[in-house]
């Protein structure tokens, strides 16, 4: 196992920051990092907005209901980002590439773009030494963030990612057994077993670690989720900001 | 600039690799180092499809019209998979689901969870001395990608990615300057002179690189694909799958 796979394999995500912010030049190591990751069709459809205002950050935290999105040693916010590619253009080439612009394919490249560019910036940031922690929680209330980080008509935000020193050591979550997930030639349904086996393996995981020990399986969490409809407005608000239209 | 650093930073997509077969155990490395990425919500709402059978292969290659799709070390195709959550729960449960299953929000969170996964399982494969290219070119023709591979209600493919030892070094593509994709606390739109700077960088990548030397631009490219309406049945594929509605 070489030391990149070996960071990867160790990853867990550090919700637990000192009071310590990030030189500039570690942050552009990390956005080069991100930018690194391939691109569909040379698009680099994403933008990364960096939030260092203070009230930024609190009002961003209101929305997460998360004190480490405040508290960190930096905050990125990634965006699938369309405007640019309009931008590029002239008005008349620009009305010609709304049925593309508006499409839920450019949509799913964009977020894919994105997604990619942030991973890199994440493994950059474990290997810098610093932690960080993916927070959805931003889809909350997208149309607050919106305002918030004043994105235009076809940017939206996809989620944020708290970075820092850490101060705390997690252990690491377990996954899903590797033939779960992966699957050979055609795709086959998961199994009652692989439940089982996994939902064992999780209680083991709560029941164990450190700090907040406690009783709970994978497929219970599952069912109180996904039970309560959350974050309706996002299908919406996407479509307002004139994406995923079709 | 540490290891794993450099390596982010020296990707380049590989489209000729030598004809060896990737081993389980390379297989196995890539898909749980693509695993130990953050999930969403503990969901890991994604599934990775290794194709080794040569007729399906060739059916693939047919969709995305590219060789490596056929001829590498090994094919990997991601899917966004809302079908095992929904799965692992008893079918009144599952009805209750249904409101979060079909919305955009979980859409996106599972594409999202994928990305996340493949970028990692892209690191690994390149710090193993391999070489990888990402397959945007499936969604081409979702609805046979579908059909090869057999994806239930709730599974919808993503991207594939060809993996192998390579057979080429192309020249590392540039990017836009991270100043460009990077904004701080405010959305800044792209200014003209920014894009006059990467159409100049991009213009001498083409003109002085090795091989398939040209005379192109940036935002010509854009122009050129993006006034043409492509993959639009990609929307309604993907709501035929019982995602995205609202």
């Amino acid at each position: 196992m070489n030391e990149t796979i070996n960071l990867l394999m160790n990853h867990r995500s550090i919700r637990k920051f000192k009071d310590e912010k990030l030189t500039e030049s570690q942050i552009k190591t990390i956005v080069e990092a991100g930018q690194a990751a391939s691109t569909s069709s040379y698009y680099q459809a994403y933008s990364i907005i960096g939030v260092t205002d203070l009230n930024i950050k609190q009002q961003l935290r209101e929305v997460s209901g998360q004190p480490y999105v405040e508290e960190n040693g930096h905050l990125f916010v990634f965006c699938a980002d369309l405007n640019r590619l309009a931008q590029s253009q002239d008005e008349t080439t620009r009305e010609q590439m709304k049925t593309n612009l508006e499409s839920t394919e450019f949509f799913m490249m964009a977020t894919i773009d994105a997604t990619l560019a942030a991973q890199n910036c994440a493994v950059a940031t474990e290997s810098l030494g610093l932690g960080m922690c993916y927070l959805g929680s931003l889809r909350n209330d997208v149309n607050r963030v919106n305002d918030i980080l004043n994105l235009p008509e076809y940017v939206v935000p996809l989620f944020g990612m708290a970075v820092g020193v850490p101060e705390e050591k997690p252990e690491r979550k377990p996954r899903f057994d590797w033939t779960t997930v992966y699957h050979e030639n055609q795709y086959d349904i998961t199994t009652a077993a692989e439940f089982h086996a996994f939902d064992k393996t999780v209680t083991d995981y709560y029941t164990h670690r450190a700090t907040n020990g406690r009783d709970d399986q994978w497929s219970e969490q599952i069912k109180r989720k996904l039970t309560n409809p959350m974050r309706q407005d996002v299908g919406p608000f996407i479509q307002d900001k004139s994406l995923n239209r079709h």
